[in-house]
C-alpha cells in the first residue's frame, strides 16, 4: 500500500526496479476507446530521454497489454500495461547493499519494511517506477485531448537559468503546448533550453547534480470540474505529483508568490464579453475554491537534484551500524527534471481523468 | 463529493455557511480512548482568533458529539461533531447576489452546481467548513500527543515580514511547537509577530489584506511512516493542506529552495551513534522517498491574501451577464493566515492519523 | 469503521440508539434534484409502523436537513439528514446491563469494543440505525423513480404462510411494487398478509416471535448496469442487504432453488422481437454475470425472528461471568420483517444508484 | 470498474479469457512474510480438478511473482502473480459469436460494452478469471493459517443428494476442514461423494449440468472481528462469494432455515465455563452483529449448474436480431462446484484478512 490512486479512474502500480517487471492496472475505462499505442510508445520514449547528461540504460521499456484492449480499443474492463525488465542481475546492488545512498529511500525502505524490502535499484522506490505512471498517461492524455485538453510542461528553471513561463492568452497556451509535445529537453525559449543543457553537462562531469522547476500547463479545461474541500484540483494533483520522485514542492497560478501581494493586487478580476466569463489575471491558476474557472491552468513543481552523485558522501553501513563513505560508480543523471516532466504531465491527465470520471462517468472517457 | 477524507482514518465534513449546521463524521476510531473535549474547544478558539485584523462574528463554535462518544470516551463508532449555525438570515447575501466575488468560488461554484448551491456565505465552499475540520484534526492531535508527536505551525512569514524558521534539533523543535500551542498569532520571534500584526492591522485600515507562508513542523515522528508512490506523506498531506481555503503552494523541506543547489550540497549525509540513525542536515524535511526517516517534519504552505477586501472590484453580475463593479461591505479579515494555522495543523494531524492507522489499524489511536 | 458504504454515491451512517442523534451523510449527489421531504417521511412513516405486533416506541423521527438542500434542491454538496433521539435516559438498560441478550450484539460489541461501546439500547448496533438508512434511501428511491425504477418489497413468507410471487412480467410487477407503495404489511396476496398478521399477533401474545422472507422486485432496470467481479449487483446488494439486522440470506432469482435443476432446466433462454431481446423464464432474477439484462430484478432475503423475546433465557452476566437468566420486559416487536421490508428497499435503491453513478457519475442523479 | 476489492488487504484482479493473461495485484501485504509459493500451487492445482465430469482444457496455470516477492518472502510493496494464457486463439469463438449463450455473461457483456468487449471465452467474466483470485485466496489462506485461522467447504449438496453439515464443534471442524484440504471432489461423507460424482458423469453423458450447495466453514476465528452495518463480516463476504461466477444465493448459519423458527427456538443461549463464553447452539453461524462470537462461521452458497450445456438451446443471434438456435461443442464442465469450492474458500480468506487488517493494519498480514 498505498500504491494505487483514483476514485473512479483508478491506477494500480506494480513492480520494483530488479523484479521479473512493473506494470500498472487501470480500471473505469469505458469500452471502445481506440487508444493510440504510438502514442503511448511516444510518452515512453520522452521518458527515457538519454544523452550526455543521462543514463545510458539498457532499458527497453517496450509495453505490453496484457489485458483490456483488444481489436485496438478497450474493452471496459481493466486495462493492464506491462514492462519486462531486462536484467535482474543484482551484483552490482549487493557490493554497496549497507551503504544508505543519502536522500534516496534506502534508509526509510529499510526502516519500513524491516529489510526486507527488495533494495537492487530502488526497488519499488525506484525511478523506474514512472514507466508504468508515464505509460497510464499516455491513456489519460489520449482521453483528455478527445475532449480537446492538452498537458504540457517544460522547464520552468534549470538551477539559476530561467525559461520564460507559459503564456496566459488560452489559445497561445494551446500552441505552446502542443511544441513541447515532441521535445525532449523542453523550453519555451530555445536558447536558454541549450544554456540549460551545458549547465546540466557541466554539473555531470563534475560528478555532481542540478534541479530545477517544472511548469505545467492545462488548456481547455471546461469550468466547474473538480470538488470542493479534499477533491479539489490542487488536492488531486499535489497527491499526485508529490508521488513523482524528487518532487518537494508543488504550488498553483502565483504559488508562493501570493506572499508579496496585497488582496488587491492578487484578486483577478472578472470581466464579461456578454457570453463567456474570464479574468483580467490568472494569479489563481485557473482554480477558484477548488474548481476549474476556464482559465489556463498553471502547475508549478520542484525537482530536487538527483541524490546519485559521484562525489564521495557521507553516510552509515546499516549492516554495521558504522559511519562510512559511500562512491557511487556506473553512469547516472546529472539532471532528471526533463524526464519528470513527462510523469508529471502524466500523473495530471490522470488526476484530470479522475475527476471527469468522478462528476461524469467512467463512460465519459469513451465520449 | 468529495468532502470526506482518509484510507483508514476518515472524516466526512458536511454543511454550508448558511445552513442548519455544520459538522465531521469521523471514522475509524478506537473504542475507550479518553478525549478531553477542552482540548478541542481550545482548538476551536484558537480558529476564531478575533482582533483588530479579524472579523467579530458572532459564531460561537459549540461543538455538541452527536454520537461516538460515551462517558467520556470514544465508543469506536463513529463519531459525529456537530456545530449549529447562529444564524440563516440571507438578507445580506442576497444584495450582492450576482456579483461573483473576485478569487472566490462564487463563480466556479455557480458553473459547477448550475447556480442551485447555497450562495449564502460561500455555503460548503466557506472558510466556516474549516471549523468541523478543526475538531477533527483536534481529534487527531490528542492521538498522536498519546504518542508524544506533536504538531505546531507558526507564521513563517506575513508579506515580507519573516519569522524564524523551525529548530531541526528535535527537542528545540519539540520545545518551539509547545510553546506555540497557546498563541493565536503564532510566530517563534514575538517581536517579528507584533510587527506582522501592525502590518495586518495597517492593512484593514486600508480595506485591503495580506497573505503569508506558514510553516508546520512535526516533532518525534517515528521511521518507517508513509507509503510508496501515491501514499507518500507528502501526498497525503498536500492533499489535505491544499484543501485549506487560500492554500496556493506546498513544499516541504527546502521544498522551491533545492532549485538553486547542487546535489552534493542538497543531499543530507547520514551518521550514527551507533544505536540511531540521523541526517545532519534535514534538506528533505524528515521524508524520504515519501516516508519519515526520523528527523523534524518540516512543511510550509503559502497561504494567500483573503480575497475578502473593501476596495472596489471589478467583476461580473452573472445574473445579468453584465460588468459590474463590487464593493463589500460589513466587516472582514485583512489577514486569516494565524487562524488558517489551525486548520493546517488539524489537516497534518489527520492525513499522519490515517498513515498510522494504515499500517496498524484503527486499534492504534486507541494504544 | 465501516459504517459507510458506496463507490460514487456514499453515504456515512453515525449515531447510537441513545446518543444524541442518529443521521446520514450523503455524498454524490447532483446538485438541483427537486427532492419531496413528504416522500422521504412517508418512507421513516412506513419502517415505525406500530399495530399489536410493533413495539409502540416514542420515536417521533422527524428528520430534519443539515446541509446541502436550498430552497427545495440539492444544492449538490454534502446532504445530511439528522434524526434526534428523544430521550437519552439509561435507567432502563442498566438493570440488565451485564446480561447479554442472545443472538444479539451485545456479546460481540463488547468483545470489539473493551466495553467501551454504548450500551444502552444496543448502541449503533440498534436498528434505530436503519432510521437514517431509510431516510438515504427514500432519496434514492426518488432519483430512480426519476428515471421510471421502481422498487418494492412484500413478505413471501412469514414462518409457514406464504405469499403468492412477484409477478415476471414487467408491466405487472410495476403495478405491483406501486401497489405495495403505501401498505404497512405488505403481500400481494391481502388474504395471507390477514393470516400473517395473526401469525404474528399469537406470537406476540406467548411472549415469542416470528421471521420471514422478504422479496425484492425492481422493475424497469436497463440493461448493461453493473460491474464485473466485485461490483456485481449481487455483490453490491448483498452487501448492504445482509448490513440490515437479521438478514442471514440473501438470494437473487431462484437462488437456492438451483440446487434442484438440470442446467438444460435453469437455462434462462432468449428471444427477440426483433427490437428488443427478453428470456423466456428468468430464473437468473434479471442478472447474468452480474449486469442487467432487461428483466424484472428479483432478490430474496430472510429475517430471523427478531431476538427480543419475553420467554426467559439462558445466557451470561458478562461482568460477573456467570450463567445467568434474562427475562426481558418492557414491549417489543413479535415480528419486524414488514418494517425491514422499507430498509431493505432503501439499500436496494442505495446500491443500483451508487452502480449508476459509478458508470455515469454523479450528474446521473439529476438527470 | 470493479474489478478490485477490500479497504485495506486490497486486490485488483485483470485479464479476459484469451488476452496476453491474467493476474492479480496485491496491496496490502507486510514485508517480510514467507509465503510458500508450493502452497498457492496447491491451491491453484485444485481449481483446475478435471476428471469425468470436467473439461480437459490445456491451462498450465503456472503462476509467475512479476513484484513484491524476493528472496523467499513478501517485500511489502505489491505483489504481482501473473497467468500467462497459453493460446489466444479465437477460432472456436468466432463460429458462435452472434449466438448469445443463455444464463451467461454475453447478452449483458455486449450491452455494458456496446460489443467492443472481448467476446473470446466469457473474456473478463469467463471462470478462468477465479485463477488469479485463487491465487490471491492462497496467500490470505497462509496470513490466516499463520494465525490459527482455517478455511475449508465442501460440497453439502449435489442436485438432490446432501453431504452432512459441518460439525459446531470447533476441534472437530478444524479438523473436517483440515482433511478437505487435499481433495479434489470434497465431501465429509466420502460414500456420498461417490453418489454425486455418479450424478454428475450421467449429466455430463447427457450433455447437461447439476448445481448445488457449497458449505463454507472457518475455525477459530478469535471474537470481534467484523465491522457494524455494511462492514459486518456477512456484507464481506457475500460481496465477495457473489463475484464468484453461477453463485446465487448466500445464507449464514441457519440463513434460510431462520424462516420456520420461533425467536425461542432460534436465539443461540449463551454459556460460560467461568473464562470463556460459548453459545449452547449456532444457528448464527458464528456472527452476531456483523461481528464473530468465536463460534464456528458457518456460510453456504448456491452454485446454479453451470450454463454451458450440449443440449441445443434457444437464443437470438445479436448481430442479425433474429431467433436461433445455439448447439455447444466442445467438452465442458457438468458440474463446477467442487472447483467453485477453491474460489469460494479464496476469497472468504481475503474478506476476513481484509477485515483484520481494517481492524489491526497490514502490519497484521506479517505478525
Amino acid at each position: 500500500m498505498k500504491s494505487n490512486f483514483g476514485d473512479c479512474f483508478q491506477i494500480s502500480v506494480f513492480g520494483e526496479s530488479h523484479s521479473e517487471g512493473i506494470g500498472v492496472v487501470i480500471n473505469g475505462l469505458a469500452a471502445g476507446i481506440e487508444l493510440s499505442v504510438e502514442g503511448i510508445k511516444r510518452e515512453m520514449e520522452k521518458r527515457k530521454a538519454a544523452g550526455s547528461i543521462s543514463t545510458k540504460r539498457h532499458e527497453s521499456d517496450e509495453i505490453e497489454f496484457l489485458s483490456g484492449f483488444f481489436n485496438g480499443k478497450t474493452t471496459g474492463t481493466p486495462l493492464c500495461i506491462y514492462i519486462k525488465n531486462r536484467s535482474q542481475k543484482s551484483g552490482d546492488y549487493e557490493k554497496n547493499r549497507g551503504l544508505i545512498r543519502p536522500s534516496h529511500a534506502d534508509f526509510t525502505a529499510h526502516e519500513k519494511y524491516f529489510g526486507c524490502e527488495d533494495y537492487r535499484g530502488g526497488g519499488h522506490f525506484s525511478g523506474r517506477l514512472t514507466a508504468p505512471i508515464t505509460a497510464a498517461g499516455g491513456v489519460a492524455k489520449q482521453i483528455l485531448a478527445a475532449h480537446n485538453i492538452h498537458i504540457g510542461a517544460h522547464i520552468y528553471s534549470l538551477h539559476d537559468i530561467d525559461d520564460r513561463p507559459f503564456s496566459q492568452d488560452m489559445q497561445q497556451l494551446d500552441n505552446e503546448i502542443i511544441g513541447l509535445d515532441s521535445t525532449e529537453f523542453p523550453t519555451l525559449d530555445k536558447q536558454k533550453g541549450e544554456e540549460m543543457y551545458r549547465l546540466a553537462e557541466k554539473a555531470a562531469a563534475e560528478g555532481d547534480s542540478v534541479g530545477g522547476v517544472l511548469e505545467i500547463g492545462v488548456s481547455n479545461m471546461p469550468t466547474g470540474i473538480g470538488e470542493p474541500l479534499f477533491g479539489s484540483i490542487e488536492s488531486k494533483l499535489s497527491a499526485l505529483l508529490f508521488s513523482v520522485p524528487a518532487v518537494k514542492g508543488v504550488e498553483f497560478g502565483l504559488g508562493f508568490g501570493f506572499k508579496n501581494l496585497y488582496g488587491s493586487e492578487a484578486n483577478d478580476a472578472f470581466y464579461t464579453n456578454g457570453s463567456e466569463i474570464f479574468t483580467k489575471t490568472n494569479n489563481n491558476g485557473g482554480i477558484n475554491g477548488g474548481i476549474s474557472n476556464g482559465m489556463p491552468i498553471i502547475i508549478r513543481a520542484v525537482v530536487k537534484p538527483t541524490p546519485s552523485i559521484y562525489k564521495p558522501q557521507q553516510t552509515v553501513d546499516i549492516n554495521k551500524m558504522e559511519n562510512a563513505e559511500l562512491q557511487i560508480c556506473g553512469r547516472h543523471d546529472s539532471a532528471i527534471i526533463h524526464r519528470a516532466r513527462v510523469v508529471a504531465e502524466a500523473v495530471t491527465a490522470i488526476g484530470l481523468t479522475d475527476l471527469f470520471c468522478e462528476r461524469y462517468g467512467y463512460e465519459w472517457t469513451g465520449n
